[in-house]
């Protein structure tokens, strides 16, 4: 019963952000100051946040149905890699100008996900500015239940998870192949620039849905409790995102290339493979925003974590094994040992 | 035991946002994919998230002690409405560049504010681009005693909180007064501009405090618990947020300038009343930045609001009733009944 007239910012959010609640996660949602949540008797609450920069996390003229895909997406990857069931999520936009057809599309992005993990948006704040998104999510997860990047071994396999023919760099070769058609100069600019347009358009074809709508794997992330010694999602590559494992761990590893069922070339896609080996498999260990799980787990358990991922419908590739020597070692095609830097990528490098 | 390399983000991060837990609500801070948080058994979670933009929200050059402040108080303010116990917050934060000096003041004056709180910094993210900043807080409020917009009736009485020799409008004239000096046309420029340079100096330095270190009227909340029937916090000025308290408890409300111990002008500094009766209570009515709360409760809880705000510290002044008819009026200083805007600030007017 809106006795008073409402502002444009309200009724802004009341357009495209304000629904019937979904689930009874939330017990008062948007519009309040507050939301209010309540947790699962006895489990313990796993939050993540992320903020998207226009310019550095998306290109500014990015579909937008894709961006609310993604920056939910790559909060919900961070749930999963705790191996927490989301619950909810909060939202703050800030934008240069209304623009309602944007809104709508990134709206529709946002809670067609939201919706496929019963994650209820609870709350949020917009205001002016610079295109920025800043999520907040929220799930459950019981007690001692929750995968950190700690519980490492020496001795436990390293695994990763990626989708039957889709893989690690996929996303980071969309990057570069969306980089080079605007002029840009990515680090691979050689390599693409040598292929005829064609196949570079079918490569960005069979690639930049991995960039754009990357699929967080909260189901592996459920699927591994118990299962896996550590986790962690791959958002700025997998040297750098297996190397929190190994500090959380105080431990070393060995990666493989290609060592018969074992090797990280498995979890290259075919698409990324019709460049040579050797390439997929750079892009693969430097990838960036491939929204992946890197976990471990103890020998003993293999069919488990290959039952978990099949729930799934997903691969779980054994990459490797944690190694009580510090570092990070690179076994090549060859057979060759190399050291990595285990460095992540670095918003401030 | 790092036994990796570190790169400099997440060395940014270690430096200056990574302390020992102070208390005992995050299991898993900074550092994980996730911060696990153990709510409080049989509680309900209050969330709230708010984004702050430079050259919005505050100056480019503000002082980055106030600003972590005011940055974390603008998000406790909203679960003093709730009359929530905070327990936790993350931050996200966007710089153009690495300043070390710059965030170790912004997280000293932060982690003073949260500690004042007992609220833990459980998680975050940094990134390059535009300074903004955008934090989530968490509270704990047993189930159906939050303080929600929509529990007003018709009768109620309606207050405002603010410090002794503090009130509303402060904050509003402390800004007009920095955007003068910056060569700006605030709304009151011509009263400021005929101001002596010395009563300029003076109210800045009484007020200035209000807009850059607003004190969250946590104790006042959970004080309020079972006497407030409806709260909300300032942040947009007095009309617009008690306007959503109207709207969601579908009634309209009167508010007096002075009626004996009734009145807004009960809640106006003495510095602001210098520039009289009538610009003050204009000030007060359209403020923004209060972070005080609005509040209604029954005329028989008269008592016990008073006590309530005197266990805190603070003054509770009855400004006005919650009335049946929709529409927000305005009795003034000679008693003459007007109608209110009941507009709250609007981002994107």
């Amino acid at each position: 019963m809106p006795a008073l007239p409402r502002s444009g910012e309200f009724a802004l959010i009341d357009r495209h952000f304000r629904r019937p609640p979904v689930s009874r996660n939330a017990t008062v949602g948007i519009g309040d100051d507050c939301a209010l949540l309540a947790p699962l008797p006895n489990e313990q609450l796993a939050i993540s946040t992320d903020m998207l920069v226009a310019g550095r996390h998306f290109f500014e003229d990015v579909d937008p149905a894709a961006l609310g895909h993604k920056a939910l997406a790559v909060n919900l990857s961070d749930l999963a890699a705790c191996g927490a069931q989301p619950l909810g999520a909060t939202l703050a936009i800030a934008l240069p100008a209304v623009d309602d057809a944007w809104l709508e599309a990134f709206a529709s992005g946002l809670f067609a996900l939201a919706d496929a993990h019963a994650c209820e948006l609870v709350g949020g704040d917009t205001t002016r500015g610079p295109l920025t998104l800043s999520l907040t999510v929220f799930g459950s997860v019981p007690p001692g239940s929750a995968h950190l990047r700690s519980g490492a071994s020496a001795g436990d396999d390293i695994y990763v998870s990626h989708a039957p023919l889709q893989g690690l760099g996929d996303a980071r070769l969309a990057l570069q192949l969306q980089q080079l058609a605007r002029g840009e100069t990515p680090s691979a600019a050689a390599t693409l620039q040598a292929l005829d347009t064609r196949l570079r358009h079918h490569l960005l074809h069979m690639t930049r849905v991995r960039l754009e709508l990357p699929q967080p794997r909260v189901a592996l992330g459920l699927a591994l409790r118990g299962i896996a010694s550590a986790c962690a999602d791959l958002s700025d590559g997998l040297t750098g995102d297996l190397g929190h494992i190994l500090r959380a761990s105080g431990l070393g590893a060995s990666l493989k290339a290609l060592d018969g069922a074992e090797g990280l070339l498995h979890a290259c896609s075919p698409a990324l493979r019709t460049l040579g080996n050797d390439f997929a498999l750079d892009m693969a260990l430097a990838g960036g925003d491939d929204y992946e799980l890197v976990f471990t787990a103890p020998p003993a358990r293999r069919e488990a974590v290959a039952a978990a991922a099949a729930r799934c419908g997903l691969c779980a590739s054994r990459i490797g094994r944690m190694e009580p020597q510090p570092g990070l070692r690179w076994i090549d095609l060859e057979g060759r040992q190399q050291t990595l830097a285990a460095q992540a990528f670095d918003h401030f490098a």
